[in-house]
């Protein structure tokens, strides 16, 4: 199938597990499932979900089977985006073209909801598969979300707006962590969804990191030379907050160099694979393209 | 054994277990893993850990095999208790008689070292138990944690701080979710790795739901009654924020006489175990003490 109508289909079917695996709207406290709804329901390019989806159907599975799971990374997502948003942290007003949660709402809701969205991450894990599965996504998530990887690329991060000699490895640590970790845990939990043997497991890791990496660097890229509008955030903010930056520790020549380079690592790792990873491949394709 | 011997026993396993379960101190990024040890070890009563080493003993397991439960919920509590004290929400400078993590470092570590702690009580579960054990475990944790029990508490209670006619019904509701919700799930996490019965799983879950609303109640009786000293955190502060609790709402006298029904409820649940409940049952009665 053409990888625009792919595309297409698996994000419907985010748009629609999203309404479906909440608890519903008018649920006590009102408030508080409104601004995880209004966060969820923000759009977004869905790549993680997407992810999830995808690799469990190249790995043999069906994509239904994997929503739950695409529906848990993307709560886990979209906390991780809402504490980010609070005024303690990036203090941001705008995200994906809207006021943030605690703009719309006020924090302590928003960090209410933040901490809701995480917890029904699990929850939609340990309910929606069989036991052993379960355990092996909840594994899976909890490390990739954990103060060493997702939180702990948060933190350094943090660390790192304070100082203005910030190395390619502490750049490098952060966004392994920050960026790559959730990218990572997308296609390892799509693949144990479609049954993938320790080897694919590993080449879907590789490719995760990978492609977490050139995400984080077009993402870099795009801060740096696109203006507000296009974001749907507020452009140019990493370069004013004197954030170390890819674009910023190598220049943007470099750094086009630095995504391609992740990229076809990505690539490589996926061709591994024994399913018909076309699809997959078109995805990381389609994002190098942004900023080549 | 004797009750007091018993408690130091169980306390002691879990300070013990509370190093040994989390990541080692000096783990990248330091001042994260720092927070977090900051909060863990920073004492209290630790009711909740206890609990889930003495229900699965009376259920026939061993405490030892409870531990990493323990340190779960423990986890758990110690993260609502930080997001809690932010400026956002109760905007709290002590707790357990020392500076809250905000305090000590900072909002955003604060912020990063809680949702940290409630992934790591997830990652605890599944990666120590059996999967069918895990599985269940993560269930009850995250149902007990989730928007609709725990956070749902906590976002009622901030939405009550703003209104003068907060009515019984709503208070119950608070301390339901707020308060029990965390009691029962230790009751009734411990019960699972016993090895409990259905029956005994349903007891158990009645006998945290009083022995939570007794626990709330004392503690808003010790709010009004004891000094910032004995309380370790900031007497008399519901009141002053002007907060529903049940000795605004009904009094001191009739809140003794609540908490007692709740206490004598929790021990009629408690006797219904087909195990000796008596290091259980002397904790509730412990703790009814305190107030009458």
């Amino acid at each position: 199938m053409d990888f625009t109508v792919t595309l297409k289909h698996h994000v419907a079917r985010v748009e629609t597990g999203l309404d479906r695996h909440l608890p519903a709207a008018g649920t006590r406290p009102a408030r508080l499932h409104a601004a995880m709804r209004y966060s969820l329901q923000a759009g977004g390019k869905r790549l993680r979900p997407v992810l999830v989806l995808a690799t469990a159907e190249v790995c043999g599975g069906m994509a239904d089977a994997a929503l739950p799971a695409a529906m848990a990374i993307e709560c886990l997502h979209t906390y991780s985006l809402i504490h980010d948003d609070l005024p303690c942290m990036d203090n941001d007003d705008l995200r994906r073209g809207r006021p943030t949660v605690h703009r719309q709402f006020d924090e302590a809701t928003a960090l209410l909801a933040g901490d809701a969205l995480l917890t029904h991450a699990f929850a939609l894990l340990a309910e929606n598969y069989p036991d052993k599965l379960a355990a092996a996504l909840v594994r899976e998530l909890a490390d990739a979300a954990g103060s060493r990887r997702l939180i702990g690329g948060q933190m350094e991060d943090l660390l790192a707006e304070k100082k203005t000699d910030t190395t390619t490895e502490e750049l490098e640590f952060i966004h392994l962590n920050k960026t790559a970790a959730m990218i990572e845990a997308a296609l390892v939990m799509g693949g144990l969804i479609g049954g993938a043997n320790e080897g694919s497991i590993a080449a879907l890791r590789r490719a995760g990191r990978h492609l977490g990496l050139a995400f984080q660097i077009i993402d870099d890229i795009l801060d740096a030379t696109a203006d507000t509008a296009t974001l749907g955030k507020t452009a140019g903010k990493d370069a004013k907050a004197g954030k170390a930056t890819f674009v910023r520790l190598h220049g943007l020549e470099k750094s086009r160099q630095l995504a391609e380079e992740h990229s076809t690592a990505a690539l490589t790792a996926l061709a591994s694979l024994p399913g018909d990873a076309g699809f997959l491949k078109a995805l990381v394709e389609s994002m190098s393209r942004r900023v080549s």
